[in-house]
């Protein structure tokens, strides 16, 4: 069974990252979307498990201490986290599972799994961003520009992540994603027990090789 | 145009190499196979710019004065080379460049190119890698064990290549490694450009901002 990698996407908000997210979960058997937890309080038609998990401040914090969350921050007064058991759970199942975080979140995910893979989602452009968000006909101008304000700011990591991926035409994106998560997992990083066998199997190669000789 | 990368391939003899070349080259159009130079004599049916630029050992020397190549390495008192021309001018036109030299070479063209893909192929076991040799029929025991020695050692080094691909079913194996070459080009070191011209977007977003407010 293929190995399951943990897969950290970033991107601009307003990229379109949670749509291709839902839809490479739909199309391919191979992928988890990881659940976060959070403290806030539920909003209608959120439901505990599917949008998050819903704790009370004790709880997370709790897992907080004994090092039950992958990564965690604090909004708005509340906590948000990454639930480590649920995304382990998957992982030794042999499915490769998302996570949408931002990149502080991103780096605390690679350091304590360092074959994670780092996916940054782009627009086309950057008026292209400001046309989608605008377009969303939700937002005021004012967290409008606030957003393309924080995608100058997000901008400036893109180098800590493996990949870009543009999200042009979502179809040809999701099936990019899809190719490019394969392609991670042939990196040497991801296939350390394979390179090892080889090495071990090229190195008792050698030995029946000098018993041949020797019988020779 | 996407912008054409180079590709160095190594990998262990009898790992498939040429043939997993050849068949990219045939199958897509975004490759062209490098030719090396060398200063042995032509075997019989070799010919000039097909299997090698065949050149006299003073022009090769020139070459290398005049940085005409992008590595080379002499075996057997003889020099084998990439001459550079030939890949500047395919990369020029979009094409991937593909390279097959041993890692001493690859590193020699990853410190020229930065954006060089390295790519390492590999057998599904050493096991399977002594049938193979055995099954050419051509080699005598002593090459063959030479090979595998000489495996051991380049597996040394595979943690310098980008990406390893195993060569089990020969369809399967192109498919895959023109899935990873495409995926590669997504990585921010090969779209600098695409993400200069992003940030300076934003940028020129936050000042549109500005005025607009200042307007409003």
């Amino acid at each position: 069974m293929r190995k399951g990698i943990l897969i950290v996407v970033s991107g601009f908000s307003g990229a379109g990252k949670g749509t291709l997210m839902k839809r490479l979960v739909r199309e391919y058997d191979n992928y988890a979307l990881s659940i976060s937890a959070t403290t806030r309080a539920p909003r209608p038609g959120e439901e505990d498990g599917r949008e998050y998990f819903f704790l009370p401040k004790e709880e997370f914090e709790r897992k907080i201490a004994t090092g039950g969350l992958i990564e965690y921050a604090c909004y708005c007064d509340h906590y948000y986290g990454t639930p480590r058991a649920y995304v382990e759970k998957q992982l030794a199942d042999g499915k490769d599972v998302i996570l949408e975080i931002e990149i502080q979140g991103a780096l605390k995910v690679r350091k304590q799994y360092p074959d994670a893979l780092l996916l940054f989602v782009m627009p086309p452009s950057a008026g292209e961003l400001r046309r989608r968000l605008e377009g969303r006909g939700t937002e005021t101008r004012e967290v409008i520009d606030k957003r393309m304000r924080r995608a100058m700011e997000e901008a400036e990591g893109i180098e800590e992540y493996e990949y870009i991926v543009v999200n042009d035409d979502l179809e040809a994106c999701v099936r990019e994603l899809h190719s490019i998560i394969a392609a991670a997992h042939n990196t040497p990083l991801r296939n350390k027990d394979f390179i090892d066998k080889m090495r071990k199997e090229l190195e008792g190669e050698k030995n029946v090789t000098s018993i041949l000789c020797r019988t020779n």
